[in-house]
């Protein structure tokens, strides 16, 4: 946080005594702090040359507690930038622009959940101006100001970051492990690695990376963020709102013409023409990997996301104008079928498969078309109808592959043949390697799954979705070894938020299921030392205090058995209702809980030898939800030393530009 | 973990399919693998010159399913020990020592759950001899080897690492924040620091800090750890179990003949003769304190611990010399006044103020005393009877401190005149440095009650407590500056277990209460966007999302209110019986279980307004417990840098033991 002392500075520090309303739930929007809205708000940092459009609002309330100027929005407002200390000028001469034409609409909201169950929305009339495709390149700091309502003003402070000039790395691999916490790295640990007399006598790939960091992933408006806000903060450097990828979330109708901020996946496209890769367990248009291209406030706008991998943003929107764009990424490996069959997911019922080779793409569909593909094409490879399989169903309860109807091709057979994410990571490298023509190449690997099962409260599938990053991961140095890349790669790996799980104690499965009443069961957790050793790195029938260190069929860093008798227990306070056995879920995902009139409620059929256990969320609520501890960074390679101790999500953006440095002060 | 390659190598790896009893909840002795049990155990590292006891065990189970000879134990075994690829000397050779007379006991066990409801214990003979105060000079690799049972054999790769040969430090201040995990530190954030756009305007005094890493804190035989044992992990470099003070756990009745291992305390008076503080908000004589001057494998006995701080480990039992000590620390300062006070918690029912007086010590009882005493004698600063008052009821619910009848001199007034931390480490810092003689210093300054805060699910008073930790680094950081030893002095701050709690989202709480069935009170909750913006840091009545700073009558660092209408939500899976309504526990800490015939129930006086959580521990539980997540580890000053990255917790120890350089290598 360079600029944060300066900024603070600026800006006043009042002791006690305001009245205000006390809109909390339902905010009137997201980062505007009074009537007169800016876009990019105050506290934006840039880096230098970084595209982004202004997006200006002046909100007129018909009623509620800010109800003002008999719901007229003032028209006639101005908005003027100022460098430094220099005067402020008129945005249409600062950035010389074209003014636009002015655009009027209004939308509603709830104050708070009385006036949600009253049925009593406020209602908000909105006059509104965007100026599109502009950059600062100049260091330093901006005044941007918005008048209004003769005399009213809205000041946003931003910083241009002085970039850095030497680019350090040729390329970049960046991991995600979608709602990763340090507790789940550390279960991960208990379960795969053997201890003996509490010293381990193998670790993590991720323990042993060169440097560690923090990063805070709250959002701009709310302090829980889901996956599309973080992702645009990791990939843009700019906080933003649940469910916005790479825009500012704005209160018109349209998703599409939100302002938009550059992506760092753009950045290198513009500025090095390197070649770009993008590989997930999820379908390939989830908010993590999609975030690296797309701009809507809507995560949920699947076919437009897959239109703007083929073709740019601006092909989604062309009044829109967008001059930069990842458009046909080197390799797009993942899930998500749904959007290329023809039909209701893909663009406009097209078959998009085939409008990804009509420009050049070679498709694979399967891990032995995966493997036997060249190196030279662009390739895409969709491996499932949705989410790709989780690493415990594909390689340790397999039957859970079978009637499953989701094979890639959309004939209804079941997709048995899914590579893993190691397997997509290591081709996509020697893709990438192929096409690069030694300009380097970006790549983002996400471990989707780890936050999808963490969701479903399926702890094991969480776990072993996590293992087999840390496996990619491990898998990936070797790679990058043997082909000579690893000394100029930089390596990070981090999530995008977490889930409040950890590992309290042990649990004797076999007692737990003997017990016939709730309060007896729970009388299986052993905490503290009844927590006793690990009971995942024994083979079947030996003591988990035994000292012998045996490998599974799966080899060194998993489990040798998913199932033992005296398993971890673990949870968060965030639940839905739902039972519980600390047992392994063998059939496949879990499902905790399922819809009733009265709201979401335990599955009876999940976890029936458990105990009930009422939730704390929501009852709209099925699943459990992300948290808001910070999540740690792992870095090795050339210029990681950057990503050393605490900082904000945003500030990685700034710190991979630099070492590939993106920035341009002309 | 330098030398895990080595020992990896040397452990034989095989490949599944053993048969052998599963015990696990009850184990027979912690880190004893086989029926012949040495200690220091396998995996045990030392640092060049540490003093420890070397104690052997041969059992002779004479029933369950580990049953041998007639439960008749090998009197005849043999111990020797190896360095390097040398021979294997007799233990009494090698270390030029008598041998010990053979002791005998025996001791009984539960196998499992099963066993223990139908009240069938195990039942083991034990042959014994133990070998006191030995040291290992030599760095390198060492084998030591039981030789039992006509062929058996059980043996301990010890390792002596290479120690620092220069000192970096003259003073090492090390934090202790009890129970600490990130997400605490990154909720304490939320409610103490204001963020504008999703940008903190301040940070945290360990965001900060020069050096980030993370400490595994798993025990020596069960996966979760006591404050005890993690302390000793700490302080010594050596894992132990459950409840034991810088001890291997051994079979024996007594908890005092177990073998010792020597502190970072001893060593720093042994090797350097400097000061040295302890400075806590609990009880003097509670785990973390206690652990580093007492040798006990029982953690209850507050008598002894206090014995031992005042005239050493040898002075409570006389017959196993132990020829090290931190006797007569040169500050004490903590509550649990009822190990001084006479009466049946002090030794021997003595005045113990007196005891301590008659060698030397000026005695404070109040924050009052506290600032007027001069800084040139030892000095003994007892507060309170039991545990300090919270933060939050020292500092913002004062009247909880009423009719506590908790006064030091235990004439049964209120203890109202308590210091914080701060204010006894700022002392404690002071006096220190007037007793080091240039020779330097080491304190440890505990955060004791964040722990005994998230024991009971009240959170607020454990983020409370953390804050006022990390006012103490930062008032610490600058007073060192002030006398001119911040260059000098290396700070370390951490944990010694996590608890796994963290923030899910926001809560309406004046909606909640308005409630009336437990089903519709949880729709207070709000998640991702509905989690909304920090309401702590906001005056009464101002909207969370004002970006305006004010500042709380206790400044800058805390929240500006403790009990907005729009709270944070948190919780984690590891609950008694409770109820919840996630607003602030105004009438002093909280008490969330309540015990019946039935085992725990939720208190029906806690968050009456709530809804009723049932608890996922065994119903023999009435408080939350530790969980298993590593902890963050902080530091800034000379030699700071070893801290970052992954690690054991044992390891802390011997990055402060090199830093000091506190290793002789003859």
């Amino acid at each position: 946080m360079p600029a944060l002392s300066s900024r603070t500075s600026a800006l006043l520090v009042v002791f006690a005594g305001f009245g205000l309303a006390s809109a909390q739930t339902f905010r009137r929007l997201g980062a505007c702090p009074t009537l007169g809205c800016v876009f990019p708000p105050d506290q934006t940092d840039f880096l230098a040359g970084q595209l982004f459009d202004i997006r200006l609002e002046v909100h007129a309330p018909v009623n509620g507690s800010e109800a003002s100027n008999n719901g007229v929005p003032d028209e006639k407002f101005t908005f003027c930038i100022q460098n430094g200390k220099g005067s402020c000028t008129d945005v249409t001469k600062f950035f010389k622009v074209q003014d636009p034409v002015l655009e009027k609409w209004s939308f509603s909201y709830f104050e708070d959940l009385f006036a949600k169950d009253a049925g009593t929305p406020n209602l908000v009339n909105v006059a509104s101006k965007a100026y599109r495709g502009l950059s600062l390149t100049k260091p330093g700091t901006y005044t941007a100001k918005l008048s209004y309502n003769g005399g009213s003003s809205t000041v946003a402070k931003w910083v241009v970051r002085k970039p850095a000039t030497k680019r350090k790395a040729k390329n970049v691999l960046f991991f995600i492990g979608d709602g990763m916490t340090q507790a789940m790295i550390t279960a991960a640990r208990l379960i795969a690695h053997k201890s003996v007399n509490g010293n381990y006598q193998s670790l993590m790939q991720m323990d042993q990376m060169e440097n560690l960091g923090h990063q805070m992933t709250h959002s701009i408006d709310s302090f829980i963020t889901d996956s599309a806000n973080s992702a645009t903060a990791l990939y843009t450097g700019k906080k933003s709102s649940v469910n916005a990828l790479n825009v500012y979330a704005d209160s018109s109708k349209s998703a599409l013409d939100d302002p938009k901020v550059e992506t760092i996946a753009e950045l290198f496209r513009r500025r090095i023409g390197g070649a770009l890769g993008i590989v997930s367990t999820a379908y390939i248009a989830d908010a993590t990997p999609a975030a690296l291209c797309a701009h809507t406030r809507d995560r949920g706008q699947s076919a437009i996301v897959v239109t703007e991998y083929l073709n740019g943003a601006s092909a989604v929107n062309s009044t829109l104008h967008w001059p930069t764009s990842c458009e046909g990424p080197d390799v797009l490996f993942g899930g998500g079928a749904e959007q290329f069959i023809p039909g209701s997911g893909s663009p406009n019922g097209t078959d998009y498969y085939k409008a990804f080779q009509a420009k050049g793409y070679k498709v694979v569909r399967s891990n032995t078309e995966l493997s036997a593909v060249g190196n030279k094409d662009k390739t895409l490879g969709i491996f499932s109808i949705s989410n790709l399989a989780k690493w415990l169903d594909r390689n340790v309860l397999k039957d859970n592959l079978k009637g499953q109807k989701n094979s890639p091709t959309g004939d209804g057979t079941d997709a048995t043949d899914q590579p893993g994410l190691k397997e997509m990571t290591i081709k996509a490298i020697d893709i990438l390697q192929a096409r690069s023509k030694n300009k380097g190449w970006f790549m983002m690997s996400e471990a989707a799954s780890i936050d999808k099962m963490m969701h479903a409260l399926d702890y094991d599938r969480a776990l072993g979705d996590l293992l087999e990053l840390d496996d990619t991961i491990r898998a990936s140095i070797a790679h990058l070894k043997k082909i000579g890349e690893l000394e100029d790669t930089l390596i990070v790996v981090t999530a995008d938020h977490g889930h409040g799980f950890d590992v309290f104690g042990g649990a004797d499965t076999k007692y737990l299921a003997a017990q016939t009443t709730d309060r007896k069961k729970r009388s299986a957790v052993g905490t503290y030392a009844a927590s006793g050793s690990s009971g995942y790195t024994v083979a079947d029938g030996m003591s988990p205090n035994n000292n012998t260190i045996v490998f599974g069929s799966q080899g060194p860093n998993f489990p040798v058995t998913w199932n033992p008798r005296y398993t971890f227990a673990a949870g968060f306070g965030a639940n839905p209702d739902h039972r519980e056995d600390y047992a392994l879920q063998t059939k496949g995902p879990r499902v905790p809980a399922v819809s009733s009139a009265d709201g979401a409620v335990a599955n009876p059929n999940d976890k029936p030898d458990g105990f009930s256990v009422p939730g704390t969320l929501s009852v709209d609520e099925s699943q459990g939800v992300h948290s808001l501890q910070d999540v740690s960074v792992f870095a090795s390679g050339p210029g990681s030393e950057a990503f050393r101790g605490v900082y904000n999500s945003v500030d990685i953006f700034f710190k991979i530009a630099d070492v590939l440095a993106l920035g341009k002060t002309h």
